[in-house]
């Protein structure tokens, strides 16, 4: 992965396994989120805090590609960056790599849009000036 | 399973079973609960409803035995009773069968409280009557 | 939706809603799992029998747009449509539909591959021409 | 918990939530699987090695009594108890604690029993003294 990235590390658990003996895929749109929220609080912007505010930044697309399959008790790091930012929509990559192996297990993506309570998207740049700047650096520093 | 019940039934997904090549023992407990929304549905209380009254159903204990495994596309009953019910707490037995076979696969019980959105117990008879009486009406129904 | 597709109806649980009050959407591509499953089983491919021969077709990508959220207790129709298929690999794609609502909810896709229980891809065409050939059937009745 | 005990932490995540905004019960289940096979990990005994002999350690049943409810993004530790084991059996306690607060959140219990592949118990003394000690001397350090 180019430019600058979170990284975020844990072990595949069994539940997540299925009865081929690998992680379900469904699991990874899972470990994207883990690594999605993860980024965000390393990056100073907690996703617990903007949801008291009444945000919530609800998945649009999803996109998952699986190279190589996990195991159980797999030792994975995910990659995480913020593409595309523009207060109304983001856009974030992710690659998952296995601990001591080069190439990538698998790679991801997902779209999200930014909206109030009341499920209707809003300017943040007006209403949230504090939060779409550090949205905005994080996007800045990630190229 | 003595007295009345409710009986829900499915087949079991690939998404549920573990490496172990049967369902995961997690997932039974999501069956109980739709077992026992799906019960409450059709003895004419909707969840949908209460919690639109400001009512959330918690579970504050489960206990399940695992008799006989389920495998992916097992089609499944499941025997639900109402056993006990105040107005502020309640209890629940459930029992799953493979179709065509006679002996329960799983035995269970869940125990509920009702509370209000403040996390708060309430007094239903006094503030819900005509919901109290349908919960009243089932517990003896399924005596 | 195009052409011809099987259709695959259910109502969604409680337990596979969050806190933003919306079905989660990792639990969109389970759905896509149920319906693929259960469109198969209707063409006469019983996928329990397929892995009994040693083969499983793991998911290699998984596309998915969410355009309307789903809420607990909603009745859906998934629309299923094998779109290609070769004997190496197919591609499906799907539609979500709410009861008695004209737009599609979802849109997504999932790419599969073919391969023994060495994880390793062979020849269906030649070594279970039966199963091929029902394959090849379904795509053709699907355009 | 009285006795020695193993620990385990993890923060909790989003997508475990439901639309009661509080962590679903059925996770309780999975976050007890996590903190057993890291117990047995730390204790020198890999759950990926025993199942590579052979050896399934299903679940018999489970137990759980949700005291306190936990939320997004909590910090939480489990504590683990080996209670019982006699080659043929064991069972476990369980603990959740929020980071910072005294009194437990959950309190739990499962039980398990050993069998080969042909989903038979077996005599573990017998045929695999050296594991049998490794769980006799953790049940022994942890009263």
């Amino acid at each position: 992965m180019e430019g600058k990235y979170s990284i975020y590390k844990r072990r595949m658990n069994y539940y997540e396994t299925d009865q081929m003996g690998i992680i379900h895929h469904s699991n990874y749109i899972r470990l994207f989120e883990e690594a999605r929220l993860d980024m965000m609080e390393k990056e100073g912007i907690s996703y617990a805090n903007i949801e008291e505010l009444g945000i919530i930044i609800p998945v649009i697309s999803v996109e998952c590609h699986y190279l190589v399959p996990l195991y159980y008790n797999d030792s994975i790091e995910v990659y995480s960056q913020l593409k595309k930012f523009d207060g109304i929509k983001m856009e974030l990559s992710y690659e998952i790599y296995k601990e001591g192996s080069t190439g990538a297990c698998t790679r991801g993506n997902t779209g999200h849009c930014f909206l109030g309570k009341d499920m209707k998207p809003f300017r943040m740049k007006k209403l949230y000036p504090s939060l779409y700047n550090k949205f905005k650096e994080m996007v800045i520093n990630m190229q």
